[in-house]
Parts: structure tokens; C-alpha cells; sequence
């Protein structure tokens, strides 16, 4: 009697060449954090649940896993871990934990795994990779790097090479402005008024302004503030002729920072077209109080939002009494993941190993041992065929594998001291020195690759 | 009213440069580990219950964490998941849930936290990383795999920089065959008795040889076999003679199995003084039958081995009816690091972040920007100081984060093109062409660098 070996259900496993693939992005996304001055930080997958649970509605609460050890729950306790649903709690309560042993601004990068009992579906996960950035200060953080995070992550999906990408930036001070300028005031009809706004696509312009008029709007200030939202502005000067509009009548804070964080985009290089002013992005999370990006793939906007942020007055508030105002945005990698494959557009050309060194005969296992060193040597990914085998099984072993080349090394070119060095993915064959074996694997690397 | 914000007992959470360290030592592993030909694998970090307690014994069982979701809590059900407590219950579930898609023999690394509700202790985590390789392979695995393994560990560790380190090699079919001839014989008898050797430097000699003498063993052959397991067996040729000596009598298995590992591990170009045969290493666990690994800092045993592993007959016979022998090895991370950091032998030269652009006046903002695309342009990790600050406090903040170098430029520089370099670690500074600052960079990181 064996027990069927299943994985729970709303988990994302790989085959090894997958998981190549996944790393290879993953490891784009860290290094390019990085880059840009975030260094990584990681906190358990656990918390405590008086701290995970301290602010969170009644969604995140059902959907909290609970951790609990044998022990524990024999004696009937109530379970005093759970699992992260996010990392932005870990976060706050990592900086209130730590706050005296940090220096602000804090800047740290994540990249790791959350969990949620969510119901399973197609592309919905119950663990997930999150990676997030944030910058945090004490007090009072620029709103510059409210640009600075929106820079980051411009540059990182670019160098992830799977399509050209925009950021939509939107200000929800300035969205609570215009709604107050057409009829919707008070903080709760005006967070309402934005969930619904953030709906746009979805639910179509008819149901949102009804929606809106309904909160208290009227009818055309919500018309021509959805004719604004409806049209984003491409470009910082057609963006800055925005704002100015915008803020001539009683417009005040939010349009200001934009303008901001848009000339501090510039400063930093950010290309021109790869962002726009999105009126309609107003992120959901009331959490979020000044500037929100979200950002889509160009060719792709079906994928939706493949990273959200913004910007936060306090971040833990519920830990610590210091005020700690901050800016970030999260990836959900696990998702895009998902999604990339199903669309057919993972970049290629990241093999789970590079180099397969055959092994034809007993007598020529030194000489095949001794190439696969100078490889490793060389720093690439090399595996070896430890018994001799025909050459066909070997070769198709490794195609299997998604393995990128095979060294053939017989007697005859053990008498030459050469290899022959076979592309599995064209089938492109040639016969080189050992000397130049690893400069050679190196060149069809790049010629094959991404 | 806040709730205190800390991490649950048992967890090892790090400030930022710390964890520079930790992830700088981990990628050592995981490139090692990809250079040696085993691909990288991520499994959930929960299991179905049933699957991940199959076939474990009590400890495990009552180490074990659950994990539920709040509504199946509510409903009072029996917890149907639980996190891993090892790589290789996981491991096993993978290999046999997905056996007609992987390629043998199937060679993997997983480098992922497991979880043991363990009593803490110092030293002791509940969450802690564990590093594995394996090669399975199906019906039968060559001998050869068994010197592939330690010749990977030996070179990764090697790679660490933190210290000589010694593999000892032992074979727990040879130790079987010489406790029978020595008069302890029945598969309980012997695997008391191994048990009782694995903790022979812990006991003591007389507590040992008293045990074994009560499992049927002779005195005289005890006592010998004792000298025997006191005495590790340095460098190959020696290897070979005691081995030769020892298959003179009834000795089988056992003792060609090693010669053929220590012949490979010749092959593969091994260091002579890296392993010895050590009679003493007979791995508690049941579940090795061949070759058994451990290994240890040579100047500080006291330590313990900082990895494990060995041969195994069938990995997942409690999932499928294919018999998958293999042989692999894990590193215990976390604890190995902990354990590195209170001796004060980590390795340094990993900084969070190499660079702090700083910023005097509002004036120099784009001079410095500019600076900073150009160092993250050729890769180099690079925070900007956004808003202009007494220069002092800025070396302070970065000296804190434990940033490597400070770039300085301010008019003078902007006028003359270039940026002082200031090696926040020596007080080294010099003045440089914004050209060749990132070459400048580079250089001051390798001349204090590790």
C-alpha cells in the first residue's frame, strides 16, 4: 500500500527546467534590487498571530493558515503562529522589532513566500512569492522616493525582457481632492467612491458613475471627472500640463507631489514612455494615502497589474508609536509566473545545467572527469555521466533534462586532446581544443540564449 | 495601546548586514552546488499530513508543525497539512509524484527552510535552511554518485573561505559486516550498536565498548575493532591498505564499496588531505545502508559536522513501488551560520549595499543621479542620498547600513568632473574621473574585500 505523493492543491511545483526558468527571473528581480540600493532582508514564515492579525479585516482573517505545533494542539490551545499573508506586516513589525538598531531612511528588499487559504483557482495561489521594496523614514520621508521605487522597478521589468511595460501613477490625495470638488466628501464616501473607481475596467464607466452619484456626486462633475480618468496622460510635459489644470481651481497636495515625483523621474532617466498618469488607478487598500503605481505589460494588459504600490503615513502604527511614513510596491511573482507561461512568453534560454560531459567508454573516464573540471573550473554548470552508456541514451537524457550542450569526448578525440562540443537545442556540432573548451561552450551559450 | 512586535522563539531573523553575509554564503552554496550539475528544485513548505508522516517515527511526529486554514479550523477537521521538517520526505513525494517526467538519473539541489517545533535552545532553530544535493537513480545507482556528492561538498565548502575542512567517509554495510564477525549480529542488534558508535566521542570508550559487549559482541574483537574506529585513516593510499586489510577475513561489500568511492574521488581530482576513512562515523540514522558522510571544520570540531549524508536503497518506497536508490547530502545552514557567527568566523566583504551616493546641496541633485546610474549601469549596488544633508550624518547613516564606499561630489567635483571615493571601512579617499569611477569602485572593493 502506497499513499498517492500529491502536492496540496494551490501550490506552483516545477520540473527542474522550469525552475530554471523561474530562478533566472527571480534572480533579475534581486539583482536589480540590489542595484538600486535595496538590500534583502528576510523574516520568518511565521509570526506571531497577535501580530499578524492586529490590523487585518475580516478577509485576510479567514484567510490567515494557522501554524500550531503537535504539542500545542494537543493540549487544545488556541494556535499562537501563523503563516505571513503578505510581507508587508512582517515588514512594520521587523522595523518597530528592530527600530534602534536600524538607520533611517530604511531601505530593504524581500523575496519571499506568503501564504493564503484563498479558494483554489486557475493562477490563484494559496504560496506565493512576494517581492517587494520599500523605503521607510522616521517622521517625514521625500517624495522623491516615491520616484525613486517607481524608477527601480521600471528598469528591473525591463531587464526581466518579457515585453515592453508601462507604470500608471495616480495620487490618492489628489483623487480625494476632485472628489471633493464634485460633491463626494467625507473620508468613507470618498474611499468608497475610489474602490469603485479602481473597478473602471471591469464594471464598466456607467456603473461607476452611477455609483458615484450615488455617494453624493453630482452628475456632471463625475462625468467629466470620468472623462479624465478614462484618458491617461502620456509623457512628463503632457503630464505637467495636467496637473496645472488641475490644480487651478481648489486642487491642492496631490496634484503638487505628482509633479514632484514626475520631475524627480526624469532627474533619474527614467525613459519618457514608459510611464503615464492613470487617474483610474487608485489602488483598492485604503493603507495607501499619496502616490499609487500599478504596471501592466503593454502587449498584455489582460495579465492586469503585475506589481501595485504606493505610498503609506504610517506603516506600524500598531507596533510602535513612532511615525513612520514609507513607499513601496510588491511583485507577485508567482502569479506572473503563471501567467507568462500560460501567454507563452517566459524568457528563454536559462537551462537547469549547461553542459552534459558524455562518457562512451571505461577507459576514457579521467579524460571526461578532467574536462568537466576545467569547466566547473570556468564557473559553468557542468554534470557528467559517471558509467559509461551508448551515446544516443546519454544524448537524450540530457535533452530531457534541458540540458543546453553535450561534450563527446572518445578515444579519437582523447588522442587529439579535443571535445566535441554538441548544441542540443539546434543540433550545431564542432570539434575544438580542450584548451578553448570553456570560452567555446560560452560562445554557443550566447549565441542561443536570450 | 501597541502590541509587541517580536518574532516567535526558534527563529533566526537578521539586520540587513548580517544578512548580506548569510545570502552571500548561501549563493556560494547554491553556485557550487549548480557547478557540480544539480539543478535547483523548490517544493511547498507544507505537505498533505499523510504524506509528510508516512513513514516517520515519534520524535518527528511530535516535532511536527500543522498548518490550517481558519475555516477548517472552525469546522473542528484534523489538520491536512503540516510544514516540512526535512528536504527529503519532500524530495521523495517529488520524485515519485512526477517520475514520468523527470530524466535518471534525476540529480537535484533544494536550498529551502524546514520547520521542528523543537524546545528552543541556543543553537537550536525551528526554522532553519537546509542545503541538499541527491542523485537518484531508478533499480540501481552507480557507486561512482556516492564521490560525486562529497567531491561537491568538499569544493563548496572549500568555496565558503571559512577554514579547512575534512569529510570522513565510513560505509555502514562494512561496519555491519564487521560487528557480525566480531560476534553482533540481527539487523537490531547491529543498528543498536552503530547508534551506540555514532556517539562515541560524546560517551566515551568504556560506555561504548560496555554496550556493544552487552549486544553480544566478544571482548577481545570489541576492543580491537574500538582501536580501529579511534583511528582515522588519512589520504588515499592509506585508505587502501587498511580497506585491503580489512577484506582479508570475511569482509564484503563494505569495504569494495569504499574503494571504488575513494578511486573516484581520485578521478574527479579530489585533495588527498580533504577526507579519511573514519570507523566512527556510522550516522544514527536507520536509513543509510552504504556509504555515510560527515564533515567537519579541522580547527574547530568542537562544531560538530556542519554536513551529512549518505547512500540509501529506496527513497520512496512508501510512495511508489519503483525502487530508487540514491545517495545525497545537506548542509545545515542556519545553525552552521549561527554557530560561525558566535565563534566570529564569518566571512566578510559582503556589504549590503557597496555604494552611498551622497547629496551636499540641492544643486548637485542630477550631477549625483547621474553618478549613480552610471555605477548601476556596470552593476554596482548603489543607494542615492535623495534630499541634501549635512554630509557627516550621511557618512554616519551609510557607515551604520554598512555600506562599503562613499562617493562625494559636490561643486568642486561637478566642476572638475570627477567624485571623491571614500572607503568607509579604511578612511581611504581619493578623487577620480566620473569615467572610471565604477572601475575605481571595483578595485577599493577588492582591496579590502575578502
Amino acid at each position: 500500500m502506497t499513499i498517492p505523493p500529491t502536492t496540496p492543491a494551490g501550490v506552483l511545483e516545477l520540473l527542474p527546467a522550469e525552475q530554471a526558468t523561474h530562478d533566472a527571473m527571480l534572480d533579475t528581480i534581486r539583482q536589480g534590487y540590489r542595484r538600486f540600493g535595496f538590500p534583502p532582508i528576510e523574516t520568518p514564515a511565521f509570526e506571531h498571530t497577535a501580530v499578524l492579525l492586529t490590523k487585518s479585516g475580516g478577509e485576510t482573517e479567514r484567510q490567515v493558515y494557522y501554524v500550531q505545533s503537535a504539542g500545542s494542539r494537543e493540549q487544545g490551545d488556541y494556535p499562537d503562529l501563523a503563516l505571513r499573508f503578505d510581507l508587508t506586516v512582517p515588514l512594520a513589525r521587523y522595523v518597530a522589532e528592530h527600530e534602534q538598531s536600524l538607520a533611517f531612511p530604511f531601505r530593504r528588499s524581500q523575496i519571499q513566500r506568503v501564504y493564503r487559504g484563498e479558494r483554489p483557482q486557475r493562477g490563484r495561489y494559496r504560496e506565493f512569492y512576494q517581492c517587494d521594496i520599500d523605503v521607510i523614514d522616521r517622521d517625514e520621508l521625500s517624495l522623491r522616493h516615491d520616484a525613486e521605487v517607481a524608477a527601480t522597478v521600471i528598469s528591473i521589468l525591463s531587464d526581466l525582457a518579457i515585453g515592453k511595460i508601462t507604470l500608471r501613477l495616480n495620487n490618492r490625495r489628489l483623487m480625494r481632492t476632485l472628489l471633493g470638488k464634485y460633491g463626494i466628501e467625507g473620508d468613507d464616501a470618498q474611499a468608497d467612491a475610489l474602490r469603485e473607481i479602481d473597478k473602471l475596467e471591469r464594471r464598466g464607466r456607467e456603473a461607476v458613475e452611477r455609483s458615484l452619484v450615488d455617494n453624493g456626486g453630482d452628475a456632471a462633475g463625475v462625468s467629466s471627472l470620468l472623462d479624465l480618468i478614462e484618458q491617461p496622460v502620456v509623457g512628463p510635459s503632457a503630464i505637467r500640463g495636467t496637473l496645472d489644470g488641475l490644480s487651478g481651481a481648489n486642487a491642492t497636495g496631490g496634484a503638487d507631489e505628482l509633479a514632484e515625483v514626475i520631475a524627480t523621474m526624469q532627474a533619474l532617466g527614467v525613459p519618457d514612455d514608459s510611464y503615464v498618469l492613470d487617474l483610474s488607478i487608485a489602488r483598492g487598500l485604503d493603507y495607501y494615502t499619496g502616490t499609487v503605481y500599478e504596471t501592466y505589460l503593454d502587449d498584455h494588459p489582460e495579465l492586469g497589474s503585475i506589481c501595485s504600490g504606493g505610498r503609506y503615513d504610517d506603516l506600524a502604527g500598531q507596533y510602535t508609536t513612532t511615525r513612520l511614513p514609507g513607499v513601496g510596491l510588491s511583485i507577485g511573482f508567482t502569479r506572473l509566473f503563471w501567467q507568462l507561461r500560460e501567454a507563452d512568453l517566459l524568457p528563454s534560454g536559462s537551462p537547469p545545467v549547461t553542459v552534459a560531459v558524455t562518457l562512451l567508454d571505461e577507459s576514457d573516464l579521467s579524460y571526461s572527469l578532467g574536462i568537466a573540471a576545467s569547466l566547473r573550473e570556468a564557473g559553468i554548470s557542468t554534470e557528467t555521466q559517471m558509467v559509461p552508456d551508448k551515446l544516443g541514451r546519454q544524448l537524450k537524457t540530457a535533452g530531457r533534462r534541458g540540458t543546453a550542450i553535450a561534450v563527446i569526448a572518445g578515444e579519437d578525440e582523447r588522442t587529439r586532446r579535443t571535445a566535441a562540443l554538441k548544441d542540443l537545442r539546434s543540433g550545431e556540432q564542432i570539434e575544438v581544443p580542450v584548451e578553448t573548451l570553456a570560452q567555446e561552450v560560452e560562445k554557443m551559450m550566447r549565441k542561443v540564449g536570450p
